[in-house]
């Protein structure tokens, strides 16, 4: 991977265990950037400054680069504990152990974002920022205009070239300038080939500069607060997307559009993203005008109901969108409560059906910059599947329904507190993990995926996914078959996975195998030939391959070239917001990748037929289940 | 002047008699363009086709390339005359006389324009146009988005960059695309580094775009109606500035400003331009939404009022504009009535006290790609002094007041229809010229100037301007001597000069003179290194240069190196909205010119008081004036 590399831009792997998970970074990257970026959840209150003492881990093998803190015991110090954000990588490769109590408290979906300085791969250049000019005051023979005058200067402080200004905007600076005896901080956002001033503030308020990255998913919008001068994450927020009572599925709700007009499917969106932006920013205790922009990234149905686009053609052939990549708009255009003047930029997509959320995250996972292939699989509501590397990018889409995403199923949750993220069957019967301190509420993607393949295992279901009716805990709901994982009690209400839920999983998987396999055939790529399989997904981090491999979900793949990189489309959202190179690289990206449409595809069916089994039809393609499992 | 030019690129003299203006022009060029370039009045009704017939001239000297045509006797044939139109130059200078006959009826002001396709200095490239477009329709291999189907479609046609389009513009599209079946008009606008789609329209009406340019005039406001695919003039209309009511100078109106709000004398000046446009488009009878752009050059007070934007610190030292080069913004946005999508575009100014009427006056005289020094005065309620070529620029400003546009004085009136553009002094008294067929209405600033210098010359004003009692015709009018040029009966209305007036002149004349000194002064420029005299205001065409010698309004120079440019404001409004070129050209051309302050000249009130007689206190500086008037 790294041996092309010139010997000072060689790059470190850093193991974490238990999970195995690793990460490649510079020499000198600490463990806790490492971390960050293998999406292994190490807890940090400080923020990296080394004063909480929260981030101890246990270093397993390879010399590190740290200091002795009195945060450390003299015992923790000999038996090898550092704390990951003063340790860093130096020569040689490390293996690190998190204790459990170094985990984070899991709030969902953060533990696994990139974040902007550990990437590596970008600038910190927010797509909008604030300045502070001390101007030099107008004299007779400086005797610039106003306008001129701030845009003189402040192409002095930043690479900027076309600069503009809106009439209402313009008319308060002549006042504003003077009141302030210009001392002034300028607000600049990027909008399209030009950098706009979206507002002046008198004095130094250049700190205050925040930014909202959101991911648009057809079951679950997640929004970040961001810092734009610094980069960092402030507070995360997530909630079902309220448009679900138009249907699960993108298709019922372009009907539910068709017929009631895209304003109303806008409006609930709009009322989404303005709840999580207000939740987080009355949390933080700062202020919305503050906040200047958003980051959106959803498939190409989301965006076009965000911005009120008719998405009537999407579902017609040939599948064609109003919009692709649509202009930066005020997001107060679209009803988004932020400061009056702040921006909404959506993160351009690939086509009618593969959106914007596989732009970012292709960006996020760096996929289109890899020398290997890379299959990268978006397991959502809409399961998208690409495949390619530096040179090409083939994209195509599948319609999984939000199972995965705890909807639809009877005892889904979202992953956040509550969730059973983790299932697994021992002689002494399931063991579930939850998310946060409470009661376990029900399954999210990742449990139910562990729980189905288990209970496969176990011999409780068998290879076209029924329940055995005389299998322990197994019993009659609503004139269903169901396994009751945990009963009312050890758990906030009865868990139960009934015969319908695993039958809507099974076609899930079956339409996310289905389309890997196709685009594999079309593209005349081998599996073999794959280097990396890249599983992105709200519930990312918390997946077992082996359960995801046992139920057929993805190919048999070895597992050590299977990484997981969370929420994608979130994490290139964030980018974008925070680097307007990330923002360029999206924008070319996006064009450069090729769709396929699988409806189009005659054997398409067929295919996703054969993947209605556990794990399969054709046993032959997972020679690891049969011989794990011995079927 | 053209020695240094290649054989091929060699330009010819095309002269005009009786006025003896010239133009220099490329061979090939028929004379009628040459005319319009030496601001020449020739009638011609049918656009140049050679039907009309109506501009008939005599060639005096040199040959010229024409064909017979019926339109013209044998006699007329043998005795030299051809169709201005169809005449052109070939290889030698050419002297033609222009008879009476052949004069436009001179609706004042369309005559002295120089069109885009006879300056020959730029392309026809208007800032916003239609373009036609038969789009390919969507297929699963060919499914780009609606916009960007467009967009890539656009650039096949046109030489555009970056491309935009409004959200609710967008919004419109996938219905009206399908609706028209592909096949739509897009208008595109240059708006800053970027191209905006201003609207789709079904079917091919790339021929209906029409645009307006606007002289934003401190007492006078002029507008034309152009078509935007001939760059045509189709009509012309004019008014008083209604901010009048609020001053007659630029002082007075921004005290206004500060005391009644900014909004006030916006909504004045919008609803000249208002009435100027919907008086043209009813009269030609099209549709006001296919008025796409509207181009405006006033100086910086009246840019300022237009915008909305507060001009308070114009006045303060060191008198700094809000913006010098605002932005392009929606017509609609300050009240203008076009297509309301449509564009106002302001020629961006040079500094606070020197505007865009003085950019686009440099532009469309093409002072700033001159290899020889030329004096530009702009004539006006301000008088813009400007002195350079292609190497440097340096401008001022006086405050003249508006006596030479008619205002202030008692028998003033615009140049427009009635109006006395022509005085002579004969030994039969007074004979006086009226623009138009009816009875003369009073003075415009040429006739004013006529009759000031010939009441000097034939003795009836003494050198500090005093009316002599005893002369004929002069009388009392309300307390004041006057001159009555023609009693009503031989005009609508008595037509005087009082003392008053004549003072009014003279402060006036004094002021631009003073500031001409000035410059020269400053720049260490002799008057006799000057190469031309460039003279722009509304009376340009009108004016005698003899007379504004003898009146001291311009310095003592040779005729023959004087030459009058019209309404430079209005015509460099016009080549903008013509040509992008223009547009571009005109941005950097203002960034160049150096802002010279009058004000804090030490001896400018000393040459100012000195410039207040008839020609001067200095009788050395106007050889030309003592030798011909004896004094």
């Amino acid at each position: 991977m790294s041996g092309g590399l010139p010997e000072d831009q060689r790059l470190l792997w850093v193991t974490f265990l238990p999970d195995g998970r690793a990460a490649e970074v510079s020499p000198g990257s600490t463990l806790l950037a490492a971390a960050r970026l293998a999406s292994v959840p190490i807890a940090s209150v400080c923020g990296g400054e080394g004063i909480c003492g929260r981030c101890r881990v246990l270093v397993r093998s390879g010399r590190v680069e740290t200091s002795p803190t009195p945060l450390l015991s003299p015992e923790e110090w000999r038996a090898g504990y550092v704390l990951a954000c003063q340790a860093r990588v130096k020569e040689e490769d490390v293996v690190v152990e998190v204790p459990p109590e170094s985990r984070t408290s899991e709030i969902w979906g953060t533990e696994t974002l990139p974040e902007i300085e550990s990437s590596g791969l970008f600038r910190l250049s927010p797509l909008v920022r604030k300045i502070f000019l001390a101007l030099p005051r107008p004299t007779l023979e400086d005797n610039a205009g106003d306008q001129e005058r701030l845009f003189r200067e402040i192409r002095k402080k930043a690479d900027v070239s076309e600069l503009l200004a809106e009439l209402q905007v313009l008319r308060e600076w002549p006042a504003l300038l003077r009141s302030a005896r210009w001392q002034v901080t300028a607000t600049l956002a990027q909008k399209d080939q030009v950098v706009e001033v979206l507002q002046l503030e008198p004095q130094d308020r250049s700190r205050e500069a925040l930014g909202v990255a959101v991911d648009v998913g057809t079951s679950t919008v997640v929004a970040h607060l961001l810092h734009l001068g610094t980069g960092k994450t402030l507070d995360t927020e997530a909630k079902y997307n309220s448009q679900r009572v138009h249907g699960a599925e993108v298709t019922r709700r372009i009907l539910a559009a068709e017929r009631l007009g895209v304003e109303k499917l806008q409006s609930l969106v709009v009322a989404d993203i303005n709840d999580l932006i207000s939740h987080m920013v009355e949390r933080q205790g700062i202020s919305l005008s503050d906040v200047l922009g958003v980051v959106c990234a959803g498939n190409t149905a989301m965006t076009h109901f965000l911005l009120g686009l008719p998405p009537g053609a999407l579902r017609r052939y040939p599948y064609v969108a109003a919009a692709v990549a649509p202009p930066a708009v005020r997001a107060a255009e679209v009803g988004i409560r932020i400061n009056p003047q702040g921006l909404l930029w959506v993160v351009p997509g690939i086509g009618g059906w593969v959106g914007g959320d596989i732009t970012a995250g292709l960006l996020a996972s760096a996929v289109h910059r890899s020398k290997d292939l890379v299959l990268f699989v978006d397991i959502g509501t809409n399961g998208e599947v690409v495949l390619g590397g530096q040179d090409w990018l083939v994209a195509c889409s599948t319609s999984a329904g939000p199972a995965f995403e705890g909807a639809g199923v009877t005892s889904g949750v979202r992953a956040g507190p509550g969730a059973i993220h983790r299932v697994e069957f021992t002689p002494q019967g399931p063991v579930f993990h939850v998310l946060g301190d409470g009661l376990a509420q029900g399954l999210c993607g990742s449990g139910l995926i562990d729980a189905i393949a288990g209970l496969f295992r176990i011999g409780y279901l068998d290879r076209s996914g029924r329940l055995s009716p005389q299998a322990e805990n197994v019993l009659e709901h609503n004139g269903d078959l169901a396994f009751l994982l945990a009963p009312k009690g050890r758990a906030a209400r009865d868990i139960l996975i009934t015969q319908r839920d695993i039958a809507n999983v099974l076609r899930a998987k079956a339409a996310i195998y289905a389309g890997i396999t196709v685009l594999l055939k079309e593209t005349g790529v081998a599996l073999k030939d794959v280097r990396w399989l890249y599983i992105a997904g709200a519930f990312g981090s918390h997946l077992d391959p082996r359960n995801a491999i046992t139920l057929g979900l993805i190919p048999d793949f070895p597992a050590e070239r299977v990484r997981f990189w969370g929420n994608t489309s979130l994490a290139g959202a964030k980018l974008c917001l925070l680097s307007q190179q990330a923002w360029e690289e999206a924008r070319r990206l996006a064009a450069r990748v090729t769709y396929y449409d699988l409806g189009s595809c005659p054997y398409y069916y067929e295919e996703f037929l054969g993947a209605l089994f556990l794990p399969h039809t054709d046993l032959s393609r997972f020679p690891s289940v049969v011989a794990g499992e011995k079927l």
